[in-house]
């Protein structure tokens, strides 16, 4: 019954949410989903492991990174607070804020997506703010969907301090006018549902691409604090300030979520 | 009278709005601030240039790179819409959200400010979600101040296809599980008040640590389409499609912010 409309190429343009998948999880504006595949339609049991290469799969991951919103359907056979009795309803416009692997509940890894409902102004047609007249008193914000948002602590702006901002995968700084860019990594991302800590041996000192690269998955550690690209091949170390404890716990879990 | 107090090293901490610069916008919740230095106190006019150097003005840019807050506090002799009737106020914690340079009324060099004020939840100290009883039925959401936020528009999605993800300064594609990562970067921005147009023309596929420089003037584009840094040296060329007409009248009022 395949609940995710969607391709690779042009992402996942919907989603029938109707609890046939026994991991997922309803919040109403939040959920966590589960891929397609592997799935005994009868007992709504995982008998095989989901792969990023099914088509549905790999279409919410690209709906994530091109920012592109996806249509939630929810069944009469959901979590009843925010299912409809019968039938089943269009809920609305949702983006995909991310998405990770897991061993499911029947021991085969499942993906996992999280969507979170995106607010009236995030849904509405991109509107320049070019078109509206000059010295409008409260213009339209912009809107588009945020594909990704940096976050400071006081704990990553010390990490970044430490390193004065030299990335811990490439070395490299990068230098503009007002001074250097990094951003702080957390391992074990904060929000839900991995509630990572806000604690330095959580938090690393990146570029933004390998910030990026991390987040998503296209590269991982080992616990010899090697640096390896999505295939397992060794890119190099992590470079590390003696001062700057790293938690193994941490990126054990973030090699977790990209199966490794 | 400096109405910056601040460093580089640690940013600005405050500063006071009194309309003591002629260049200074304020609408309340956003503000265009002009940085220190250059400023006859008498008439309020500058007559010299003011740079990136002095204290306050590096402080502010500080500010914007670390996600620090500032306190604003504004005199009597500001905007009479958003200012006290005597003496001075403290307006709440603002974010610096892009800072720039250009020839003012004067006809010298200023830098300015983009400030806008916190949202009470920004605002709040950071509270990571891992110290809320699990299964709060609504969690306060991850708080700390914004520092990078990149949308998605339409136009910016059909340009990373064109260059399938290609940066067009370094020719690097980032991998992923989910597939590749690159972001659409608006060469005139598209919020105030810059007020760039969201056309293909204006639009470029970048890497993300290619995106940041860009936005903080780190590179910037000559019409030769050279890739420079901001001490002025050639990076290397832009790498260009075919079918991607990008706009000189963008290059040129991008490289107008630094100075260039």
């Amino acid at each position: 019954m395949g609940g995710i409309s969607g391709t690779k190429a042009e992402g996942a343009d919907s989603i029938v949410v109707s609890g046939g998948y026994e991991d997922d999880e309803d919040s109403g504006d939040e959920l966590i989903y589960t891929g397609a595949g592997g799935n005994d339609p009868d007992s709504g049991k995982q008998i095989a492991d989901q792969t990023l290469d099914q088509p549905g799969n790999a279409g919410l991951a690209t709906s994530q990174l091109e920012g592109l919103p996806v249509r939630v359907v929810r069944g009469a056979n959901g979590d009843p607070s925010f299912s409809p009795t019968a039938g089943y309803r269009y809920d609305g416009l949702y983006r995909v804020a991310d998405h990770w692997s897991k061993v499911g509940k029947s021991g085969h890894r499942i993906w996992r997506y999280k969507l979170v409902r995106l607010s009236p102004q995030e849904a509405a047609p991109y509107v320049p703010d070019v078109n509206l007249p000059p010295g409008e008193a409260t213009p339209q914000t912009t809107s588009g969907v945020v594909t990704r948002i940096v976050r400071s602590t006081a704990v990553s702006q010390a990490v970044k301090k430490l390193y004065n901002d030299y990335c811990q995968v490439c070395d490299v700084q990068l230098e503009a006018p007002g001074g250097s860019l990094a951003e702080g990594a957390h391992i074990r991302a904060l929000g839900k549902p991995h509630l990572g800590p806000d604690v330095s041996e959580n938090v690393l000192c990146l570029c933004p691409n390998h910030h990026s690269l991390f987040d998503e998955g296209g590269i991982y550690l080992t616990d010899d604090f090697k640096v390896h690209d999505y295939r397992g091949q060794v890119v190099g170390p992590l470079y590390r300030h003696s001062k700057h404890a790293i938690g193994l716990e941490h990126m054990r879990y973030h090699r977790g979520l990209w199966g490794h």
